[in-house]
């Protein structure tokens, strides 16, 4: 398998930290985002939309994007150990989770959001200030939807989907200048996160591409 | 079950297509978007996110969030018809495509994003060139993604998870103005979907609060 991504996409860092949880080898290939060069024609061919991550699988063209929909691919492809739940109920909370994060912070205050601000004029002060009220609202309501939980993870004993979106989201948080006093439970997870080496080796600071 | 939404949530709408192919009953509770109702606290009470829609099931205490993931709890609970094939890369490439729109383009041309931008000062002309191109661009890539496929739906012969997706996104793409002239497979499943009860019951102007 082929991961294609960035060391700080925190997109690709979701499936990063779902193939090592897994015990997935991939060869990773990585596109500079700020140089564009996830929009050059030979990764747009992989995928359309021109983001990363993709997955391209040994099946010969198989090609994977979507963070989400990769791990629900590695989750059913390779079950153990799971990334969700097996009770319909359970599962949909993890997912809600993992979309609150994957379909209405992370897409907004993306790199390609702000620059879409930033062509329209706003300078650096209101793009980083767009970021950071983005993460606070979508975190404060994450926040919520796992304070009743006293797993070590957002959902239970053990990492999964819900863990491996925060992760990353949270790093993006700090380089925003969030305050994350207010959501203890996040960060009683992200420590939980933090001690296990398949959280340790998908951080972007061990990447090859990191700069 | 108790389904929250509003006539024109696209989010609402893509719940109200999968109850609908289930088979499913369902009692409706409108939360008006541009007056703010989804921010009552009588809402975020059930969804912390306050976003629509949020779903109550019969079982005491028991609120799904998110709309894909309650698609696939449906889907779970409710296999008959199903919203995804079966095979594991089959349901990736379906998901992904749920997850183009989901994630990458409804999230960043909603109300709540145009609100943003008209807090900074962007006027009516700029807000709606910014849903415009954001719709513009994802569903392009859309339409490649479904461009090889030769059933009446995005895969397959039957409509699913990517179809209950698209048809409320096309919906926002001409509110926008969005010129659709380069997405003809778009256009035909859009045409394909309008024959089924399904998709016409769900449709907004069929609902008890549209305007």
């Amino acid at each position: 398998m082929i991961l294609h991504g960035y060391y700080r996409s925190t997109a690709a860092w979701r499936v990063r930290i779902a193939l090592n949880l897994k015990g997935l080898k991939a060869e990773h290939r990585f596109h500079h985002l700020r140089r564009g060069e996830h929009q050059a024609a030979d990764y747009t061919r992989l995928n359309p939309q021109g983001l990363l991550p993709a997955l391209e699988l040994d099946e010969a063209g198989a090609v994977l994007t979507q963070s989400l929909a990769i791990c629900e691919y590695l989750d059913e492809t390779q079950p153990d150990p799971p990334l969700l739940p097996r009770e319909p109920l359970a599962r949909a909370r993890v997912r809600a989770f993992a979309q609150a994060i994957a379909c209405d912070i992370h897409p907004v205050q993306n790199l390609k959001v702000l620059n879409r601000l930033g062509a329209l004029g706003l300078d650096g002060d209101a793009r980083n200030g767009w970021a950071r009220d983005v993460i606070a609202d979508g975190l404060a309501a994450c926040e919520i939807l796992v304070a009743s939980g006293n797993g070590a993870f957002c959902f239970g004993e053990g990492p999964g989907l819900a863990d491996l979106c925060l992760v990353p989201q949270l790093y993006n948080a700090k380089r925003f200048g969030v305050d994350l006093s207010a959501m203890p439970r996040l960060q009683l997870v992200e420590a939980a996160c933090a001690e296990l080496p398949a959280f340790q080796a998908a951080a972007p600071e061990r990447q090859a591409d990191a700069e």
